[in-house]
């Protein structure tokens, strides 16, 4: 009776663990693709299906989830997820205190990784920090004075839809310049397409387009990094503009906020030592010489979101 | 033997008066200009003998101070003042609390204003807001779960100095388009100015030559707004660049920490609807859709920092 439950809705794959409180090992772990079609039916119905192989006749002591998309943590109620139909508005939380009888709670990926961070990695003995992730696209979660910090309506951490640079390509939320819009690997890979394209005779990019044998439809964030490591130019110079954005956010966030430490996760923080240095760089110049912080990289890599689910479930307990 | 002693020590004044607590009145008030060539020990003793005028034989319970520069809120510890020598590392809690015999708390101005207007101005009966002063600089300070929030290092709400432009002018911290470079009184004038002599042979900013009677260095942050008022359309473009500014800076911090309210006080604010109207637009377009908010006027004036001082001094008592 002294486990937790953690379970995580990541969008395209749905993962369950239990642990013991306390311990840093799984009991079990179960981990399933969804579906090609999938809706809010079948991700419950596949994510039933783990839990009661997990823990067979025991009964955790609570739940902790970690769901891709907006949710109402104040009631553990998912909003909407962006890659899978039916999700509006489902009392997730309420639904899980229900069925297993115990305490449940229910948070946004970015906040649980956050939490997750401070609790079991990066973030160990910080107070302050801003966990942000890079990939797909850009979002980020609060810690302040060791609690999640998640503003008024639920919608704080929203980095990725910042503006550093009014003069900026359009991002699909319709504003310029905006750090998701230059940071993240699909973007990253639409700027290469687009300046390739807009000079098809130039020698730049010459890497690059070997690399996908000039169909550009097959660049990807990863294709660019690694470009970039090969000395090609072009991929350089688009890798460069996203650790300037981010680098930018980082430093105005810094001035805004002044936390003691930012965590960076996600695939494009994988980019390799010169995104990770004019990262740094521009973020330390854009803060006030006055102002301290630490950039680091995320520890808990790809079981963040259910080891933040931990952390969730543990809050609530102490709540 | 209940009332607060509030003192205000904001550069080229000092001002203190004495309050009952859960009074909204003054008991006794008294304010002065600082000396031409003042420095700490004559700011301190000015203030002593505003204190003994005000005090006469009775003592007060508490001891609220906002400084007009960075000051160590967990000592009360003044760092600097940017207006007067002498400042540097004066332990101003200390000092006042064995002087006095009783709790002392100090924060500096754009803190202490953000608590007063929680307290007893435009900010009261809401829980999470980001206070912005924009006259000679631009400076903030926040109010998160109904208590200051100071950052790690006690350097948070420095908005001024956000990047918002990385293509506009250069500002006095070396970076180029931070919000004060573009919004602050002084910047206003100068960017005025440079425009005007650049242009000097266009029917361009005739309102604001006849003005200052072609005196370009009679040019101020005030001027502009008048002439943008009468309708002089340098004026009117220098005035808009301001609130675009400010206005994108409002929104991003919307996005990154989710406030309900942002109060904004400091003679910029005295622009004009214009002024507003730009600002409220610019910072609604550039947070997300989701994100509520409202933009108000500070509501305590000139008396903010010495009630802001009193709300400081209560929160002493309490905590």
């Amino acid at each position: 009776m002294t486990s937790i439950l953690a379970l995580d809705f990541g969008g395209t794959k749905l993962a369950a663990a239990t642990v013991n409180i306390g311990s840093r090992e799984w009991l079990r772990y179960e981990r399933r693709l969804s579906p090609a079609i999938a809706n809010a039916s079948t991700d419950l119905e596949i994510m039933r299906s783990l839990i009661h192989s997990l823990l067979q006749d025991t009964q955790p002591v609570a739940i902790g989830v970690s769901f891709g998309g907006p949710v109402d943590a104040t009631t553990g109620t998912v909003r909407l997820s962006h890659h899978v139909p039916g999700w509006e508005n489902i009392p997730l939380q309420e639904l899980l205190e229900q069925e297993f009888g115990v305490p449940a709670a229910v948070d946004n990926d970015a906040n649980v990784a956050a939490l997750g961070e401070y609790r079991f990695g990066a973030g160990q003995g910080y107070d302050s920090l801003f966990y942000i992730t890079v990939s797909t696209g850009v979002g980020g979660g609060w810690i302040l004075n060791g609690q999640p910090w998640r503003g008024t309506g639920g919608m704080a951490g929203e980095i990725g839809h910042i503006v550093v640079d009014p003069a900026g390509p359009v991002c699909l939320c319709g504003k310029r310049g905006c750090v998701e819009r230059l940071a993240s690997g699909p973007y990253m890979a639409q700027n290469a397409r687009e300046a390739l394209t807009a000079q098809p005779k130039l020698w730049e990019g010459k890497i690059l387009r070997s690399l996908v044998e000039d169909n550009l439809e097959l660049l990807t964030g990863q294709l660019i990094s690694q470009a970039a490591a090969d000395g090609d130019d072009l991929a350089v110079e688009v890798l460069r503009k996203s650790a300037w954005a981010l680098g930018t956010g980082i430093g105005n966030i810094a001035n805004l906020v002044n936390p003691q430490l930012f965590i960076l996760g996600g695939s494009v923080t994988k980019a390799g030592t010169q995104w990770w240095e004019i990262l740094r760089q521009v973020a330390r110049e854009t803060a006030l010489p006055e102002i301290d912080f630490e950039i680091v990289s995320a520890a808990l890599a790809d079981d963040a979101p259910l080891w933040g689910a931990v952390a969730l479930a543990e809050l609530r307990l102490a709540n």
